[in-house]
């Protein structure tokens, strides 16, 4: 029989542990990341990791001030002995630069997937935002699974929402939104958005004809800037529909996203619990259980 | 005849790159490193570099803020089909967890040198903090070059200070203290220190019979909190020496540093420009364009 495996948090993401931990027979490990007045780090680990596997957790949002901690707690975990050792990483970041969209720019999706393929033996992810990419083995070079928060957040709309309609505020919504409306069976639109910078977007006007007594439920994956959800929110009202209720998969919120969104009259803000976020309603830990199971040895 | 070398800076220090080009046949390139707003960065080169030698400039201070530019920017070029990516780093980070002191510790200095040894192809450096360690080779897999600043200290030493006593805070600091009193022909000496946290140390007093008329000058590699330095100038103080001048090769200044050491009474506070900091006033460039030299092709 196997021994049980370890699951670290990377700091910050000790309630996500618990979660995991909750749903497999694994057990919550004690690691220490502290920094120095200069900016390097001490890692230590605990628990014992020799022969056993290591499932480290933790998303990878604001990227910079984690990944340091996460190699070093994956790199001191194959020190003392860990047998294989996983990344949990709800959220994963560097998916959008899959190409090089101007001369000299660099792929930035393809050498993190490097990076964090040299890092650890696998990982599971929730919906990753794969686009022009068809899987993440395109810059994953270990093996991964993907979570689905659809089936979760098509519960928390048929537990919450009267008639809705779903909205998918672009194009690259679409196969979150429709996802959604599959297990839901609601309704769903995609709007069609254009880019002109990091916070300036427009998007087309919603076909509200027949759902006017609808109550539109925005679907995205990530919100960032939520410059995209904003401008989706103005054209629902422009239509004359009721505020809407938006919900993210990941929620990031850069800057003021939270309250912007709230201004421009969004009647709710719900996010899925793959960054801790105060908007977090519906929980994906089920789902993350499942795929991180499937992953350890039997 | 090979192509010029182009040199990039890391985000910071693109006087660096001035400094390094100034004494090389090399051409300053030019690079893009932007923060979207959630935390991820962009990575554009716009000098071509195919066939060509690169070398990146940066100090690896605040290693978070830093890794991830530095890792985009190498890859980069390599994708652009860049000759040899060479990392100028004239302060190097992570040189101090060489050993595990406690169970279940990571060696970070390890694992710090093996992700720039798959990053880059060689390293130059100024005086890295070995001390248990004998050679850069225990943690770096590249080829390394070391540029010494003793010979740029006491030529400043020679130049601002008469009669002076040099004064090592602690053991460690005693292979630079007495490299420069070597260059300069100056007396020195080596206090001893105790360490119980990050900001607490205390050492022992000098022995200063027969220098009373010196003007002290402590000497040390890195003055990060300045625990260790503001002891030493109290200890001077307690002797009854003149206020001491305060040298750093490397002028990391954690927090309230630089002016709990001027409250403690350093006449002043000199440090080398190997990080970018308002002390700096001893060059060693010099040092670093003659080892850079030696890694470029010939």
């Amino acid at each position: 029989m196997p021994a049980t495996p370890v699951v670290l948090a990377v700091p910050g993401h000790e309630a996500s542990v618990e979660r995991l931990c909750a749903r497999l027979a694994a057990e919550p490990g004690a690691a220490l990341v502290r920094s120095f007045p200069d900016g390097e780090l001490l890692v230590r680990i605990d628990t014992p990791v020799e022969g056993r596997d290591v499932v480290l957790v933790g998303s990878l949002d604001r990227p910079a001030d984690k990944l340091l901690a996460l190699l070093f707690l994956a790199e001191t975990a194959r020190d003392l002995g860990a047998a294989r050792i996983g990344l949990v990483a709800p959220y994963l970041s560097f998916m959008r630069q899959d190409v090089r969209f101007n001369a000299g720019e660099g792929i930035t999706s393809r050498y993190f997937g490097a990076l964090v393929s040299r890092t650890v033996d696998w990982l599971v992810t929730v919906d990753p935002h794969l686009h022009r990419l068809r899987s993440l083995d395109a810059v994953y070079r270990i093996p991964t699974r993907i979570a689905r928060s659809a089936p979760a957040i098509a519960a928390w709309i048929r537990d919450h929402v009267e008639r809705p309609l779903l909205v998918g505020p672009d194009a690259e919504s679409e196969q979150w939104v429709s996802a959604v409306a599959d297990a839901c069976g609601a309704p769903f639109q995609v709007l069609e958005k254009t880019r002109r910078g990091d916070r300036d977007v427009s998007v087309t006007a919603p076909d509200v004809r027949g759902h006017e007594a609808r109550t539109p439920v925005l679907i995205d994956d990530i919100i960032s800037t939520g410059r995209t959800m904003i401008e989706a929110v103005r054209q629902l009202a422009a239509a004359r529909m009721a505020a809407p209720i938006v919900i993210g998969v990941h929620g990031v919120f850069a800057d003021d996203a939270l309250a912007d969104l709230r201004a421009a009259g969004a009647a709710q803000i719900v996010t899925c619990n793959t960054l801790i976020h105060a908007t977090n309603a519906i929980c994906v830990w089920d789902a993350i259980a499942a795929s991180t199971r499937g992953m350890l040895a039997p």
